[in-house]
């Protein structure tokens, strides 16, 4: 085995620097010196509802960037020293209709996660990007484009394949109006990333004084969600709402600002829903969701935003002041995405 | 005023024979002689929930044909004899972007009903086709195609177009892979649309008797929804369900058997609905609803039933009898469409 250093759970919320084993390189593998890991909503999830004494280790962490230190003996795509990103999701299946289509996200055996995730060769327990080595199949790792910057890349991988996906198969494109709802981490990327494929772009927010960042961020136009006016007026205006609200809320204010045969695509609360069926049936609206993304879409995505130099609003921290950034996130302190700086690891 | 009869309500579920007023024809309007009206689900539901001492009278019926008795003085489109067939919606505001649309089913001060609507000119509340005769604005009545029968045709008004919509919307044609969950009025109309669209067509029952029934509607495969094994294998096969289920039901196992971007249509029950985010996220599914439609596509679809040779299976009954129409349909014990032939009333 291979020895590293992470951030582990030792309880809800709580994590202490530990030493981790690595599994030791398979033909296919490589091993990756981890950079900056993003810290995402779902790594607040996963502490919360943790229990050590119930549960196998937790390291958390799915968005990750660095470098290729070590190559399986088959590897061929990469070489040492090789910049590479990796996300949330470390191999598939391959075999089902849905990795042949390149979506192994939706893998028919449910794709292994990058934390928290079995190991389908060893059935061992995942742990995550909070430390200074993971070990991945090749095919899991992306070649980080040159042109982005290691620290702001690294919450595309989650964060930013999450809002591309449904940017990408709802066909925004020039023309397309686009309206955002909630910018926070992945809000803030799907309006970036909305512009840049050619869309009107939209901010609706609660939050009046996000009117300046999304001006920033490319979006001409705030909504006040609490303003019933500015909802009327907006009624029907738009292809592809990209609702990021990170808590249950009632889609049908949402849902009215839709055009006739456009989609609210629901990314930020993944919980039960309750909708009322005339709310999809008048003006005819589709629902739908989206998380993370395949193998293609990921590819692509880091091309796109290397080529549109897109990358996430972040502030880095030292890994050690982990809590703190998790800390902040629970109570949306941070524009738009923390990110761990590994380094103070060695 | 003009006088006719129809049946009207005097209690939950208890109609009986009366003498109603019609309005004196408008400019725009034209008289109708109800030969045929189709019984629909929603006046079952509208009987059920009605009050007589709280309530305006009612007078079910919203699907219906007939032959035109007089004419408006500026009615053009329309001469005395002409068969014409006349659906849910009897007038819109006609200057909003939906009615602009050719979408009055969507208009955002909502569609005048046929039955239970309040008439946008003197407030009375509209009385609907269980009766001899009905009144209404020249635009909200159609031509019937020649070679379509006044009878069988009836249920396209409002059974028809509710499942039109949604096939048409949802781009349904030759390749198409259509499901149809739930074989009844809705559906069994569904089934022929989607065949004659060049679709491949599956219905989903839990009844196993159906199958027989499918095969002659056109539809080569049933799928029994209580046999896990045929339900694992249409997983992520249909590019359009069509769900005419007519009560509460969990949408997750029709979900599953949606495409990649493929569409779940909800038409059979329109209450509130609760689905798991994940349900729409994983395979990436969408959630849509319709019913009834605009000008534009009802006229088409009439066009399209007479071209392709399709109408309602139906069991006439003189409308007298429209007290044994509803229990039956109330036990689903019709196939698939009771319509009241009203020449009784003379």
């Amino acid at each position: 085995m291979r020895t590293t250093t992470g951030w582990q759970a030792t309880g809800p919320t709580v994590l202490r620097r530990a030493s981790l084993e690595r599994r030791d390189l398979r033909p296919d593998d490589i091993a990756v010196q981890v950079d900056y890991c993003g810290v995402c909503h779902t790594d607040l999830h996963a502490l919360h509802t943790y229990d050590q004494h119930t549960k196998a280790p937790l390291v958390p962490g799915h968005e990750f960037t660095g470098v290729v230190t070590a190559t399986g003996a088959m590897v061929t795509t990469f070489s040492v020293g090789d910049r590479v990103a990796v996300g949330n999701i470390v191999d598939s299946c391959g075999v089902c209709t849905m990795c042949e289509a390149g979506q192994e996200n939706f893998c028919h055996s449910f794709p292994t996660l990058t934390y928290g995730g079995t190991d389908r060769q060893d059935g061992t327990t995942t742990l995550g990007g909070y430390s200074r080595e993971y070990v991945v199949r090749n095919t899991f790792a992306y070649p980080l484009p040159g042109g982005l910057d290691p620290a702001a890349a690294a919450p595309l991988m989650c964060a930013g394949v999450t809002v591309w996906e449904p940017l990408r198969s709802l066909g925004v494109g020039p023309g397309s109006r686009v309206a955002v709802a909630g910018l926070g981490g992945l809000g803030h990327l799907a309006v970036k990333m909305a512009v840049a494929l050619g869309a009107t772009t939209t901010v609706i927010s609660r939050t009046q004084d996000k009117l300046d960042d999304a001006r920033k961020l490319g979006a001409p136009d705030l909504i006040d969600s609490t303003d019933p006016q500015q909802m009327a007026t907006a009624r029907d205006t738009f292809d592809v709402l990209i609702d990021t609200i990170p808590a249950p809320h009632n889609l049908a204010p949402y849902l009215k600002l839709v055009t006739m045969d456009g989609t609210l695509s629901l990314l930020g609360y993944l919980g039960p829903l309750t909708v009322e069926a005339t709310d999809l049936l008048i003006g005819r609206k589709k629902l739908s969701s989206a998380g993370s993304g395949g193998r293609t879409a990921t590819a692509e995505m880091l091309q796109f935003c290397a080529d549109n130099g897109i990358a996430a609003d972040i502030e880095v921290l030292p890994s050690s002041q982990v809590d703190t950034a998790l800390d902040r996130l629970q109570r949306n302190d941070v524009r738009y995405r923390f990110v761990l700086d590994m380094s103070d690891l060695d």
